[in-house]
């Protein structure tokens, strides 16, 4: 697979102009439908049956192996690695760690999803040590993100946020300059920052919520965007939080719950053409 | 969240009158989606998605959490505890001992499911240790809770039950009896007793049953409804059967098999209102 | 559960005749609904969910027991055995070899399905030691076969196929020759060998390979339905592919993208009858 940068420097310089975001998201999308890249995918369980089916869909190649026995053999053939602490367990760790060294080593991009952060002090402390080990990306909701900023243990909501994305935006910003990497916060609006810039994806539905396993869908949608285009995590990030949130939307026109939401989200996900990318891409510069 | 209580207690002297239950049953259902408690559940492998999604399509907030390391600092945080030995392995025992306990302990509520109980000896065994740590509910089919009620280990068809629910009357009547909680037995007809109380709840279609996962999931909506109204045990199991039936029953009207009715069922959970519990709602008192 | 012999010597003789093999499928088909048989999974956890599903739907009952505890317990009350090493570590590679050993000593079909094969060495070695314990099928994409066959780590794709079925007729004769065993090769043509005779199962839609797991549950119905003709693991492996693709084929009729086939296909797995079956199963003897 060789990947050719999909957002150059010209783009970059234009991405205060929104018109720009629609064409760049559409040629992110096909790159992945065409290069196919191999996603490595240590996720939580409750997530992998989505994950491997968004991943899929979307035109990726999905493998989830989290052995540490395998990861020197096989993680040197993927183009991009997605760790996820949703189940953590002591036993998990060590693969993501190692994984996520040889990632960085060999340059390949790598996306963490800190599922529940604050949710225990063992579970925070993870999700320090594998920041540490420089994510490309960090995807998480805006309670997750509050916490790794401020590294504290805070009283938590379980899996799902207290916060709305806009009460963590310095956090964001604070954490990406600290680390060198993108982070991106879910919510009503998704915010991406890498420090400086700061744009907002207003796609999606809120239904989309109330669908297990979503955000680690949507992050492992991240790994597939920035392993195409990995001279440019931003702009990846950007465009793949809008192409998931566009599927939502394409989704809600015919469900009649998150059951069927769920079923036409990855349908309209396989099925996406440039004309509804194009119209519907909805990304703007915040202040 | 603040809970107050759902059945009061002329409601239970007068369990007597069928009427009563449908508006218990919507009040149950219309707590958790208000109140939105946060059910940790330790469930197996098979059923993680579905439970999620039944939990969140009910309005609860479901966290899968099963480490050992994490439950100090989360147990304290949630409304309910949600415990299932599906695909029971020694290394995940210690950690639902744990959390058991600690439910126990703090009183909050947890609900057992002890699947395919009897289907050897070291999960026989487990599951009569999680039992002496007093579930406040224990939901099986009628297989299970024979096994359970017998202790003794025998035949087993896996996790499908060999036997009708009313052939499990008098072994939950004395395993309730017994531990103190409440003992729900799933079948055509689901029975609940508390050891001298019995209701039926003729709700659901047969065709759940080819559904994997749907006993896990009931169990865990049980764990949601008692989490909003945890001095009635009792009520709340025979509310979060009848809503988990109905839901099946109004999916089964467009369903084409069972990957159809599961989605149908998600989504008819979801959109579930007061007119539809009021007519469909059918639990009675058996003798 | 009484199994008879559903293709009897006669139809092997008479295997050359394109039109014996519909109603050797639904006689296959028929039994497995009839006779319910218990098939226990040691499988991945991408999986379990459809490899639950699919059969349930097809008429078995699943059983999803992994810890090596409960196997000597357990194992012999089963009519299959289905070893999958999708999500393989050390710490579940024991039970797969107790289990499989259990069932070959105790006559029991077992059939193990080689994900990504050639993605490490570890795994590798794992697929060789259990291809040891004499599985009665092995099923996998030309990859997984090539590799086993060549015993040699080779780059990968994942857990996609860089081969053709085709392509691996070669090497799945010589597997099947050197183990005793019949070997599968799914892909556009699924190719099944005993080492001498060797037919092409020519049902399904592309599609199927963009849902998560389809090749794992197509193996776990062949255990299905290995379990009811034991005696006849060649046909019950060439029933079983066209049967589940004749569902994917049904499904891709009113899908709209994978995700609605996954639904479809297993809802036309539940519904399929004799007409459908007598005129859509397509196998043939290869030359």
């Amino acid at each position: 697979m060789e990947s050719e940068p999909i957002s150059n420097d010209q783009k970059q310089q234009q991405q205060q102009e929104p018109m720009e975001w629609a064409p760049t998201a559409w040629a992110h999308l096909s790159a992945v439908r065409n290069q196919s890249p191999l996603i490595q995918c240590i996720t939580n369980y409750v997530s992998m049956d989505l994950v491997a089916n968004t991943l899929l869909s979307a035109g990726a190649s999905p493998a989830m192996l989290h052995s540490v026995e395998e990861i020197p053999d096989f993680t040197p053939h993927i183009h991009a690695l997605y760790i996820n602490v949703g189940t953590l367990s002591p036993d998990w760790l060590p693969a993501m760690k190692v994984a996520a060294e040889l990632a960085s080593k060999s340059g390949k991009p790598w996306v963490l999803d800190p599922v529940a952060a604050s949710a225990s002090g063992f579970r925070l402390k993870a999700c320090l040590e594998l920041v540490g080990l420089k994510p490309t990306i960090i995807r998480g909701n805006a309670s997750e993100i509050i916490a790794l900023s401020n590294a504290s243990v805070g009283p938590t909501k379980g899996v799902d946020s207290s916060h709305e994305s806009m009460d963590a935006v310095d956090a964001a910003k604070r954490l990406a300059e600290a680390g060198g990497n993108i982070v991106a916060v879910s919510g009503v609006v998704d915010i991406i920052t890498d420090g400086k810039r700061i744009v907002g994806v207003h796609n999606g539905v809120p239904m989309m919520q109330k669908i297990t396993a979503t955000g680690c869908s949507v992050t492992a949608l991240i790994a597939a965007f920035v392993a195409v285009d990995p001279s440019h995590a931003f702009e990846a990030t950007a465009s793949a939080l809008s192409v998931f949130g566009i599927a939502g939307e394409m989704g809600m026109d015919i469900a009649k719950g998150p059951a069927s939401l769920r079923i036409h989200m990855i349908d309209s996900l396989y099925g996406l053409d440039q004309a509804a990318m194009l119209s519907r891409v909805h990304i703007r510069s915040l202040p």
